[in-house]
């Protein structure tokens, strides 16, 4: 299957507006760099307007700009959520009203860390993204971009990021939607993984694949075969 | 990285004799088949002995017989745990005295079904291996072959298997035992995955991939890029 022909790969998003709320991060500013490149205007939030600002000024390019998260999401066609894990419930409590009606994309790993490595959180909801939908319950919630590396991302030097996104959802045209973003990214390609019960060990996969980076040395991703 | 580079890819496990516990299902089959298929001898489990020597009667080849599971976990140099969930603890509680001392690789992934498809089951102790691990404090868990359709592995116009195995454990000379077992089957490459602790997702993700083998009529599989 090639990214034009994957199911929803034909879902028009050309002109859609990004918000990456919480996006100063490497995931975020990463995901707000290729997205940019792919020709949309992207907006990075952050708690401080210039803090957002001087990551977008970094980034470069002329569609990339910054403003504080709650200008960010009402300026947003489609939102990504890309605050760390302990700060994720606020952000969603707080920016309930801009980000009602719209696509939500949450892209969070509740992760912890011990001299062991990464591990799994536990969320009472089941996932970050099931929290999102108990707290934005007039949005539509979709789980995607949990497993890119920021390193690619952000790697002026790489130019294709060649892995499968997982792409998680219980309303059609919203995954359908955000597998087409993905695709966009040159090398990239949207999966739909399942429905968004299902997105609790697909966030808790990046465990593992933090435990194969440190194994073999790598910027590990996934490939679904046979599809 | 090829096979043959992959770290653990070099474990000697020429002449290691498998027991396939519970062995009679679709994937119990199918990595008998496989792995009679690369040389070994292996040992079909079952509660009734006819019926595992019915089932590797059946998959022929002279590497293959049937055995109760007991005689086939006391025979076994390697056992693989392929019981569907609902009996798998109460299968390993019998078999510990047996399976003391030895790896013992455990395949099954804790799922539940309903009209909105696959969902992963709430295990108490983590995940299926870790639950082996409790029941089995004398043994050595290896989580492994969670996502192999045994579609593929029971097709004989399959000649390779091309996907990756993500391999799970605590024990280093374990995960590379079972990481060399997986590289012997044409196309197929383990590699390392994570502690068990970090298996629940893994065995989880099986759900996903259920997603989407519907939505995309595939038996869809996963690869690990960049490494």
């Amino acid at each position: 299957m090639t990214p034009e022909s994957s199911a929803g790969g034909g879902a028009d998003v050309a002109g859609l507006v990004i918000g990456v709320l919480g996006g100063t991060g490497d995931e975020g500013r990463g995901l707000a760099r290729r997205l940019s490149m792919a020709g949309h205007r992207v907006i990075i939030g952050s708690r401080k307007a210039e803090r957002a600002a001087a990551a977008a000024a970094e980034l470069g390019g002329g569609l990339l700009s910054g403003a504080e998260n709650r200008d960010a999401a009402a300026a947003a066609d489609v939102a990504i959520v890309a605050v760390p894990w302990d700060g994720h419930r606020d952000l969603l409590v707080a920016l309930a009203e801009p980000l009602s009606g719209k696509i939500v994309i949450d892209i969070v790993n509740p992760m912890g860390f011990d001299s062991r490595g990464a591990y799994p959180l536990r969320v009472p909801e089941g996932s970050a993204a099931e929290q999102a939908a108990v707290v934005l319950p007039d949005s539509t919630i979709v789980g995607a971009f949990h497993h890119v590396p920021h390193g690619l991302l952000l790697d002026p030097a790489v130019a294709t990021i060649d892995m499968d996104v997982l792409v998680l959802g219980d309303v059609r045209a919203a995954t359908d939607l955000v597998i087409a973003l993905a695709c966009e990214i040159p090398g990239m390609r949207g999966i739909y993984g399942g429905r968004l019960r299902n997105c609790g060990q697909v966030e808790a996969l990046t465990a593992n694949l933090v435990s194969i980076n440190r194994r073999y040395h790598a910027h590990a991703g996934i490939r679904i075969t046979g599809v």
